[in-house]
């Protein structure tokens, strides 16, 4: 049996169901790589020891880790931050498991897409796509963002922006972000980000952060620290409006 | 203090931070109506008697026992299914208590909003918007789901589709659901909502359910049971086909 276990944003976030199979099985993995792994959390309720695995032992091994405890008849388990499937690429690896015969069962976890739109008031009926702010890879900026938002705000739909995480590990912060949004409109110039663009940002959930509906001058000029993620609102409605002005700075 | 907690979907899906604060508050209500409630395991939980609020408590009368309870200087809950703020109307509720003076928190819960794509491993990051598929009002079809999938295929989206649920608190059956995009094909006849069409079937999910990739012309002759949820996928990637064909009729 192959549990694949997400135990939410951060702190106070995991599940009954995740604690269960956390004290059920033989072995457990986590990865920290696609997200901000509550580790505390994870070891308070741990059977055993939980073993690190890096990206390359879940993709170019294929998890052959825990492949090799399966096959010893136990029971593994695969623990990630948020939900497990939603901002990971850990599809492939249940079609593995499946394809060699094991039981697979997904644990969802309170996600940051989800819980992102919960915090700030914004209806997630309107969410219009999501995109990542990448810091330059070679010199080159992703555009994607940009041309995703610049559509969504035409159809008044909201966007998520979910952050970079650099090669080492650290999230990317808000002023971070914003400064590559920023750069993005320098060269874009159709006044999608502007410095006056506000935008919702939801910082550090379940690890003592914060909401803030700020525009990006701001924002480029604060000290908040990543993990976190924007939404660019569109097409407010009374509701959201006044709601999210309690937000407001 | 108020506080807005989300249980999730079904039983396990509680959080640490939502037991936590049923056993710290004086005050405890509930609502059923925007979802289905475990309140066995609210009940486990709660420090205190829960109380069950009708929307005509939580609309017409802005929450006032809520607030009588607040008055006291004592803490109160509100406890929904699923996350507190994603598929409700609480937000007016929120803004009100801030205006009072009130300290509130948000606890959001994991969503089926999420958890429906987590569970079928389609990606999230192509959603492109939800809809409610709705029994007629007196006579009449709500056209929302059909356009909104329409574009959404066209644009190579995901839509995910919420099911009613009835004046009495029954939530609409895949077959009953499968019907009424039927019929809305009947009349439109753009063929969006075709017998062939096949789509994915969340149900019952925590609950004992189970996924489900199908045509409508199967779906309508089903015999699962809700609360359910349906995602229209578009332009699947190779992970996606793979993985949802572990879940095919």
């Amino acid at each position: 049996m192959f549990y694949i276990v997400g135990i939410g944003p951060g702190p106070g976030y995991i599940t009954e169901r995740a604690i269960q199979i956390l004290q059920e099985v033989e072995c457990i993995f986590y990865e920290d790589y696609t997200g901000p792994l509550d580790v505390a959390t994870l070891r308070r309720y741990a059977r055993v020891e939980p073993v690190k695995l890096a990206r390359r032992d879940l993709e170019d091994e294929s998890g052959r880790k825990i492949f090799e405890c399966l096959q010893e008849g136990k029971k593994a388990a695969l623990v990630t931050a948020g939900d497990p499937m939603l901002a990971t690429s850990h599809a492939a690896l249940i079609t593995l498991a499946k394809a060699k015969g094991y039981s697979v069962e997904v644990v969802p976890g309170v996600s940051i897409i989800c819980a992102a739109f919960s915090a700030s008031c914004l209806s997630i009926y309107k969410l219009g796509g999501v995109a990542t702010v990448t810091y330059p890879r070679g010199g080159v900026y992703s555009v994607r963002p940009y041309e995703l938002v610049e559509q969504n705000l035409a159809r008044g739909l909201h966007t998520l922006l979910l952050l970079d995480i650099r090669d080492d590990g650290v999230f990317m912060s808000p002023r971070d972000a914003a400064e590559v949004l920023l750069t993005l409109e320098g060269r874009e110039r159709r006044g999608v980000f502007t410095r006056d663009r506000r935008v919702v940002v939801v910082s550090k959930l379940g690890w003592g952060g914060s909401v803030l509906y700020a525009p990006l001058g701001e924002i480029v000029q604060s000290e908040m620290e990543g993990p976190a993620v924007f939404i660019v609102p569109a097409g407010l409605n009374p509701v959201e409006r006044e709601c999210i002005k309690t937000f407001s700075k």
